[in-house]
């Protein structure tokens, strides 16, 4: 039996001007089912926002509490970042991914979601002509709702699709025409927690250093593909896979959001590869004035132009998060695989319903158990799936809202709570029965 | 005798990529002059950058602190603002500016000058061909690097001009076309000091309704107009003049950086009319989806998307600053008086050296001695002035970067040191021996 009906769900669309569930973006979503909730007294299990489940970090806590004692809230930060933050990332890289950069190259930001939006920003206005941006998908909605906002275009393809011709052709085949600005995926991939894999980046490094296009790697995962070794011991290999180390223009997005459970604070750092950063563009000097440099532009003429700089105390909780993570007294990685263990009992019970994992592995075999997963669901598309879900009380995404050609929902590992495990499997006996797959 | 040669003056510019002083933005003036004072240890008088000169509010500093202990920093703070804050500033603008507006028009943005940013985003994508925006001149430079990023075309028209025929037949002339999105100005005025008053902004609201245009009225400098009876005690008049009383399309910009010297913190709250929160625009919708509905849209599918929501232990600081301002145990004028004690003073020594303001009243008289002021020196223009002074080791900024039509300088009466007005005499009596005026 449903938990909510369908009356009760169209007046709660209704008060929060969302038209359908399946098409509503995640923070809609979220909203709707915090609505639901609240009206009726009914809990719903809510898998939709990527949230963090655990306390914030201690570390990053004391260290805010220290700086705005000691007055950092005064003055504007620099505007291309507080040097102590800018040094913590950098041997935080170093540690971590086995990346030899220089402070000046690691530029915070008002969380990754501003990194990623002054990087669309620079990145479409380089070049005249050459503004379009190459999504690989599934990928974080959001990433095309920053683009409305700037008015860029741009195309989506999947990974499955790139690799039907091998990689390699299939990635020239797009990038050949040097229409695109640059291409743009993060990894481990949002939603479907699917990895490129160290061979994988080599290839989008070489071509897109062929065609001059501009990688962006969203890294908000970090260190949290929880497969084999285990990433996250300071100086020591495995390294996750990044594409830093191939290609010559290249952006990463690093977010304290997810690993240091930090999401309210909104910081991040995002690092612009050397010959990247001191390239200039008759372009960005048309616009922007000075002398076009890319680094000096992104820093000076788009991102303080946005913010200011980002937040004086939380450029130190973040530094000082990251320094204690490389003197190995902060074990960010552990911190975080409960995840994996609440993703894996997650994933028995759906499946034992009916449901499959719709992304269920990548170049490197099966996924990890994570953050995010996907679900699929004999018969039912994406919109269908996610609305009767929530009329079962669990709240999830479309799939066809990031990019997917596959029917699906996202789910999100974080936010269950222990003993909303048994209220889960009753839900989904309850949508198995209702809903009975035809053998 | 100068304090820094052209030889020095060169190389430092080089450094920092920058063409020539006279030119620069207001960060890289900053830059500039942080760096020769960094190579030469000789001090420079930093009047330049409107960074605050005091320590920031402590009773903002105990709520983040108890904040950060209480756990805001983990989970992401909602698309439209904590209630805390919303209901905060629902109350200061209440008490501050007699103007009743419910929280939920209330939006915390980082810093205003994110409020800026989507504000110009949210305004110049409500009507296809509508896109432009009208600035009254003198403005804050970054306004327009705002509009770069965003591809705004604008166009600057200073106040004097419109007042040539009247203000209203002025306004009408250049708003009647209805090609502007927005009519833009800040109140009290960066970099002039000047106020449009009351009945001047009465006659702003009626030709902007009459025109369908969007009113954005930055009041960063809140309350700080020390002239008359004087602004700041809670539910008392004299309020300061805003638009907001009169207008139905407006958005306000309230900032936490000037009045409770919080700028490190990046906060800052935009206040929405509730018709231009409410009004449905199709092209909104075809952009964004959902309804097209100005304030979702302006929320949830811009800001949120640039820095999902901002940092949620700033927002209680700034809750906290708000509520004990409305309480009366705040008394956030008085702790800015000093800025216009310091201001008298400089303009005093400036004036004794062959200076004049180059923006000396408004309609309601002689301008306050107050946060900015402008100067002007015979027979040099904007650039030549700001090269000067620096030479002399005082560091403003171009009023000609500003879209002013005079020639000058902006000068900011935070940063000077109580020991440096003996320095400023000494300068500035060498400047005007080495540049004697003809009489």
């Amino acid at each position: 039996m449903r938990v909510f009906s369908e009356q009760i769900m169209a007046e709660a669309c209704r008060r929060n001007n969302i038209i359908r569930p399946g098409v509503a973006t995640i923070m809609d979503c979220a909203k709707l089912s915090a609505y639901l909730q609240e009206q009726t007294g009914i809990p719903v299990i809510h898998m939709e926002l990527g949230s963090p489940g655990f306390a914030p970090n201690k570390v990053g806590i004391e260290a805010e509490k220290a700086a705005l004692d000691a007055g950092v809230g005064s003055s504007y930060p620099p505007t291309d970042g507080l040097p102590v933050l800018k040094e913590a990332s950098s041997r935080f890289v170093k540690a971590f991914l086995g990346l030899e950069l220089a402070p000046l190259y690691h530029i915070p930001t008002t969380g990754s979601m501003l990194g990623a939006f002054g990087a669309f920003a620079a990145a479409s206005q380089c070049v005249p002509g050459r503004k379009k941006i190459l999504v690989i998908e599934p990928s974080f909605s959001a990433n095309k709702q920053q683009m409305a906002i700037l008015d860029i275009p741009w195309k989506g393809v999947e990974i499955a699709g790139l690799r039907q011709c091998g990689l390699e052709a299939g990635l020239r085949a797009e990038l050949a025409g040097e229409e695109y600005a640059a291409i743009m995926y993060s990894n481990p991939n949002n939603p479907s927690w699917m990895c490129l894999s160290d061979e994988e980046l080599k290839i989008v490094a070489k071509v897109a250093d062929d065609t001059h296009t501009i990688v962006i790697e969203d890294l908000a995962y970090f260190c949290m593909d929880f497969r084999g070794a285990g990433f996250g011991i300071p100086g020591r290999e495995p390294y996750p896979p990044t594409v830093s180390k191939y290609a010559s223009r290249y952006i990463i997005l690093l977010s304290a959001s997810k690993i240091f459970s930090y999401a309210g604070q909104r910081i991040g750092v995002m690092c612009v590869g050397p010959e990247l950063y001191h390239e200039s563009y008759p372009e960005l000097a048309r616009r922007y004035g000075g002398l076009g440099i890319f680094g000096l532009t992104l820093t000076g003429g788009i991102l303080d132009m946005i913010t200011s700089g980002c937040t004086a105390s939380t450029q130190w909780g973040l530094a000082a998060m990251m320094d204690r993570s490389c003197e190995g007294s902060l074990d960010f990685v552990a911190d975080v695989k409960a995840y994996g263990d609440r993703a894996s009992k997650m994933k028995e019970i759906f499946l034992r319903h009916g449901f499959s994992i719709s992304y269920d592995s990548d170049a490197e075999g099966p996924i990890a158990d994570g953050f995010f997963f996907t679900l699929s669901y004999p018969g039912m598309d994406s919109g269908t799936l996610v609305e009767e879900l929530l009329s079962y009380g669990v709240s999830t995404v479309s799939l066809d809202k990031m990019g997917s050609s596959r029917d699906g929902v996202r789910v999100c590992s974080s936010r269950i709570q222990g003993h909303q495990f048994g209220l889960l499997e009753e839900r989904m006996a309850a949508f198995a029965a209702d809903h009975p797959v035809e053998l």
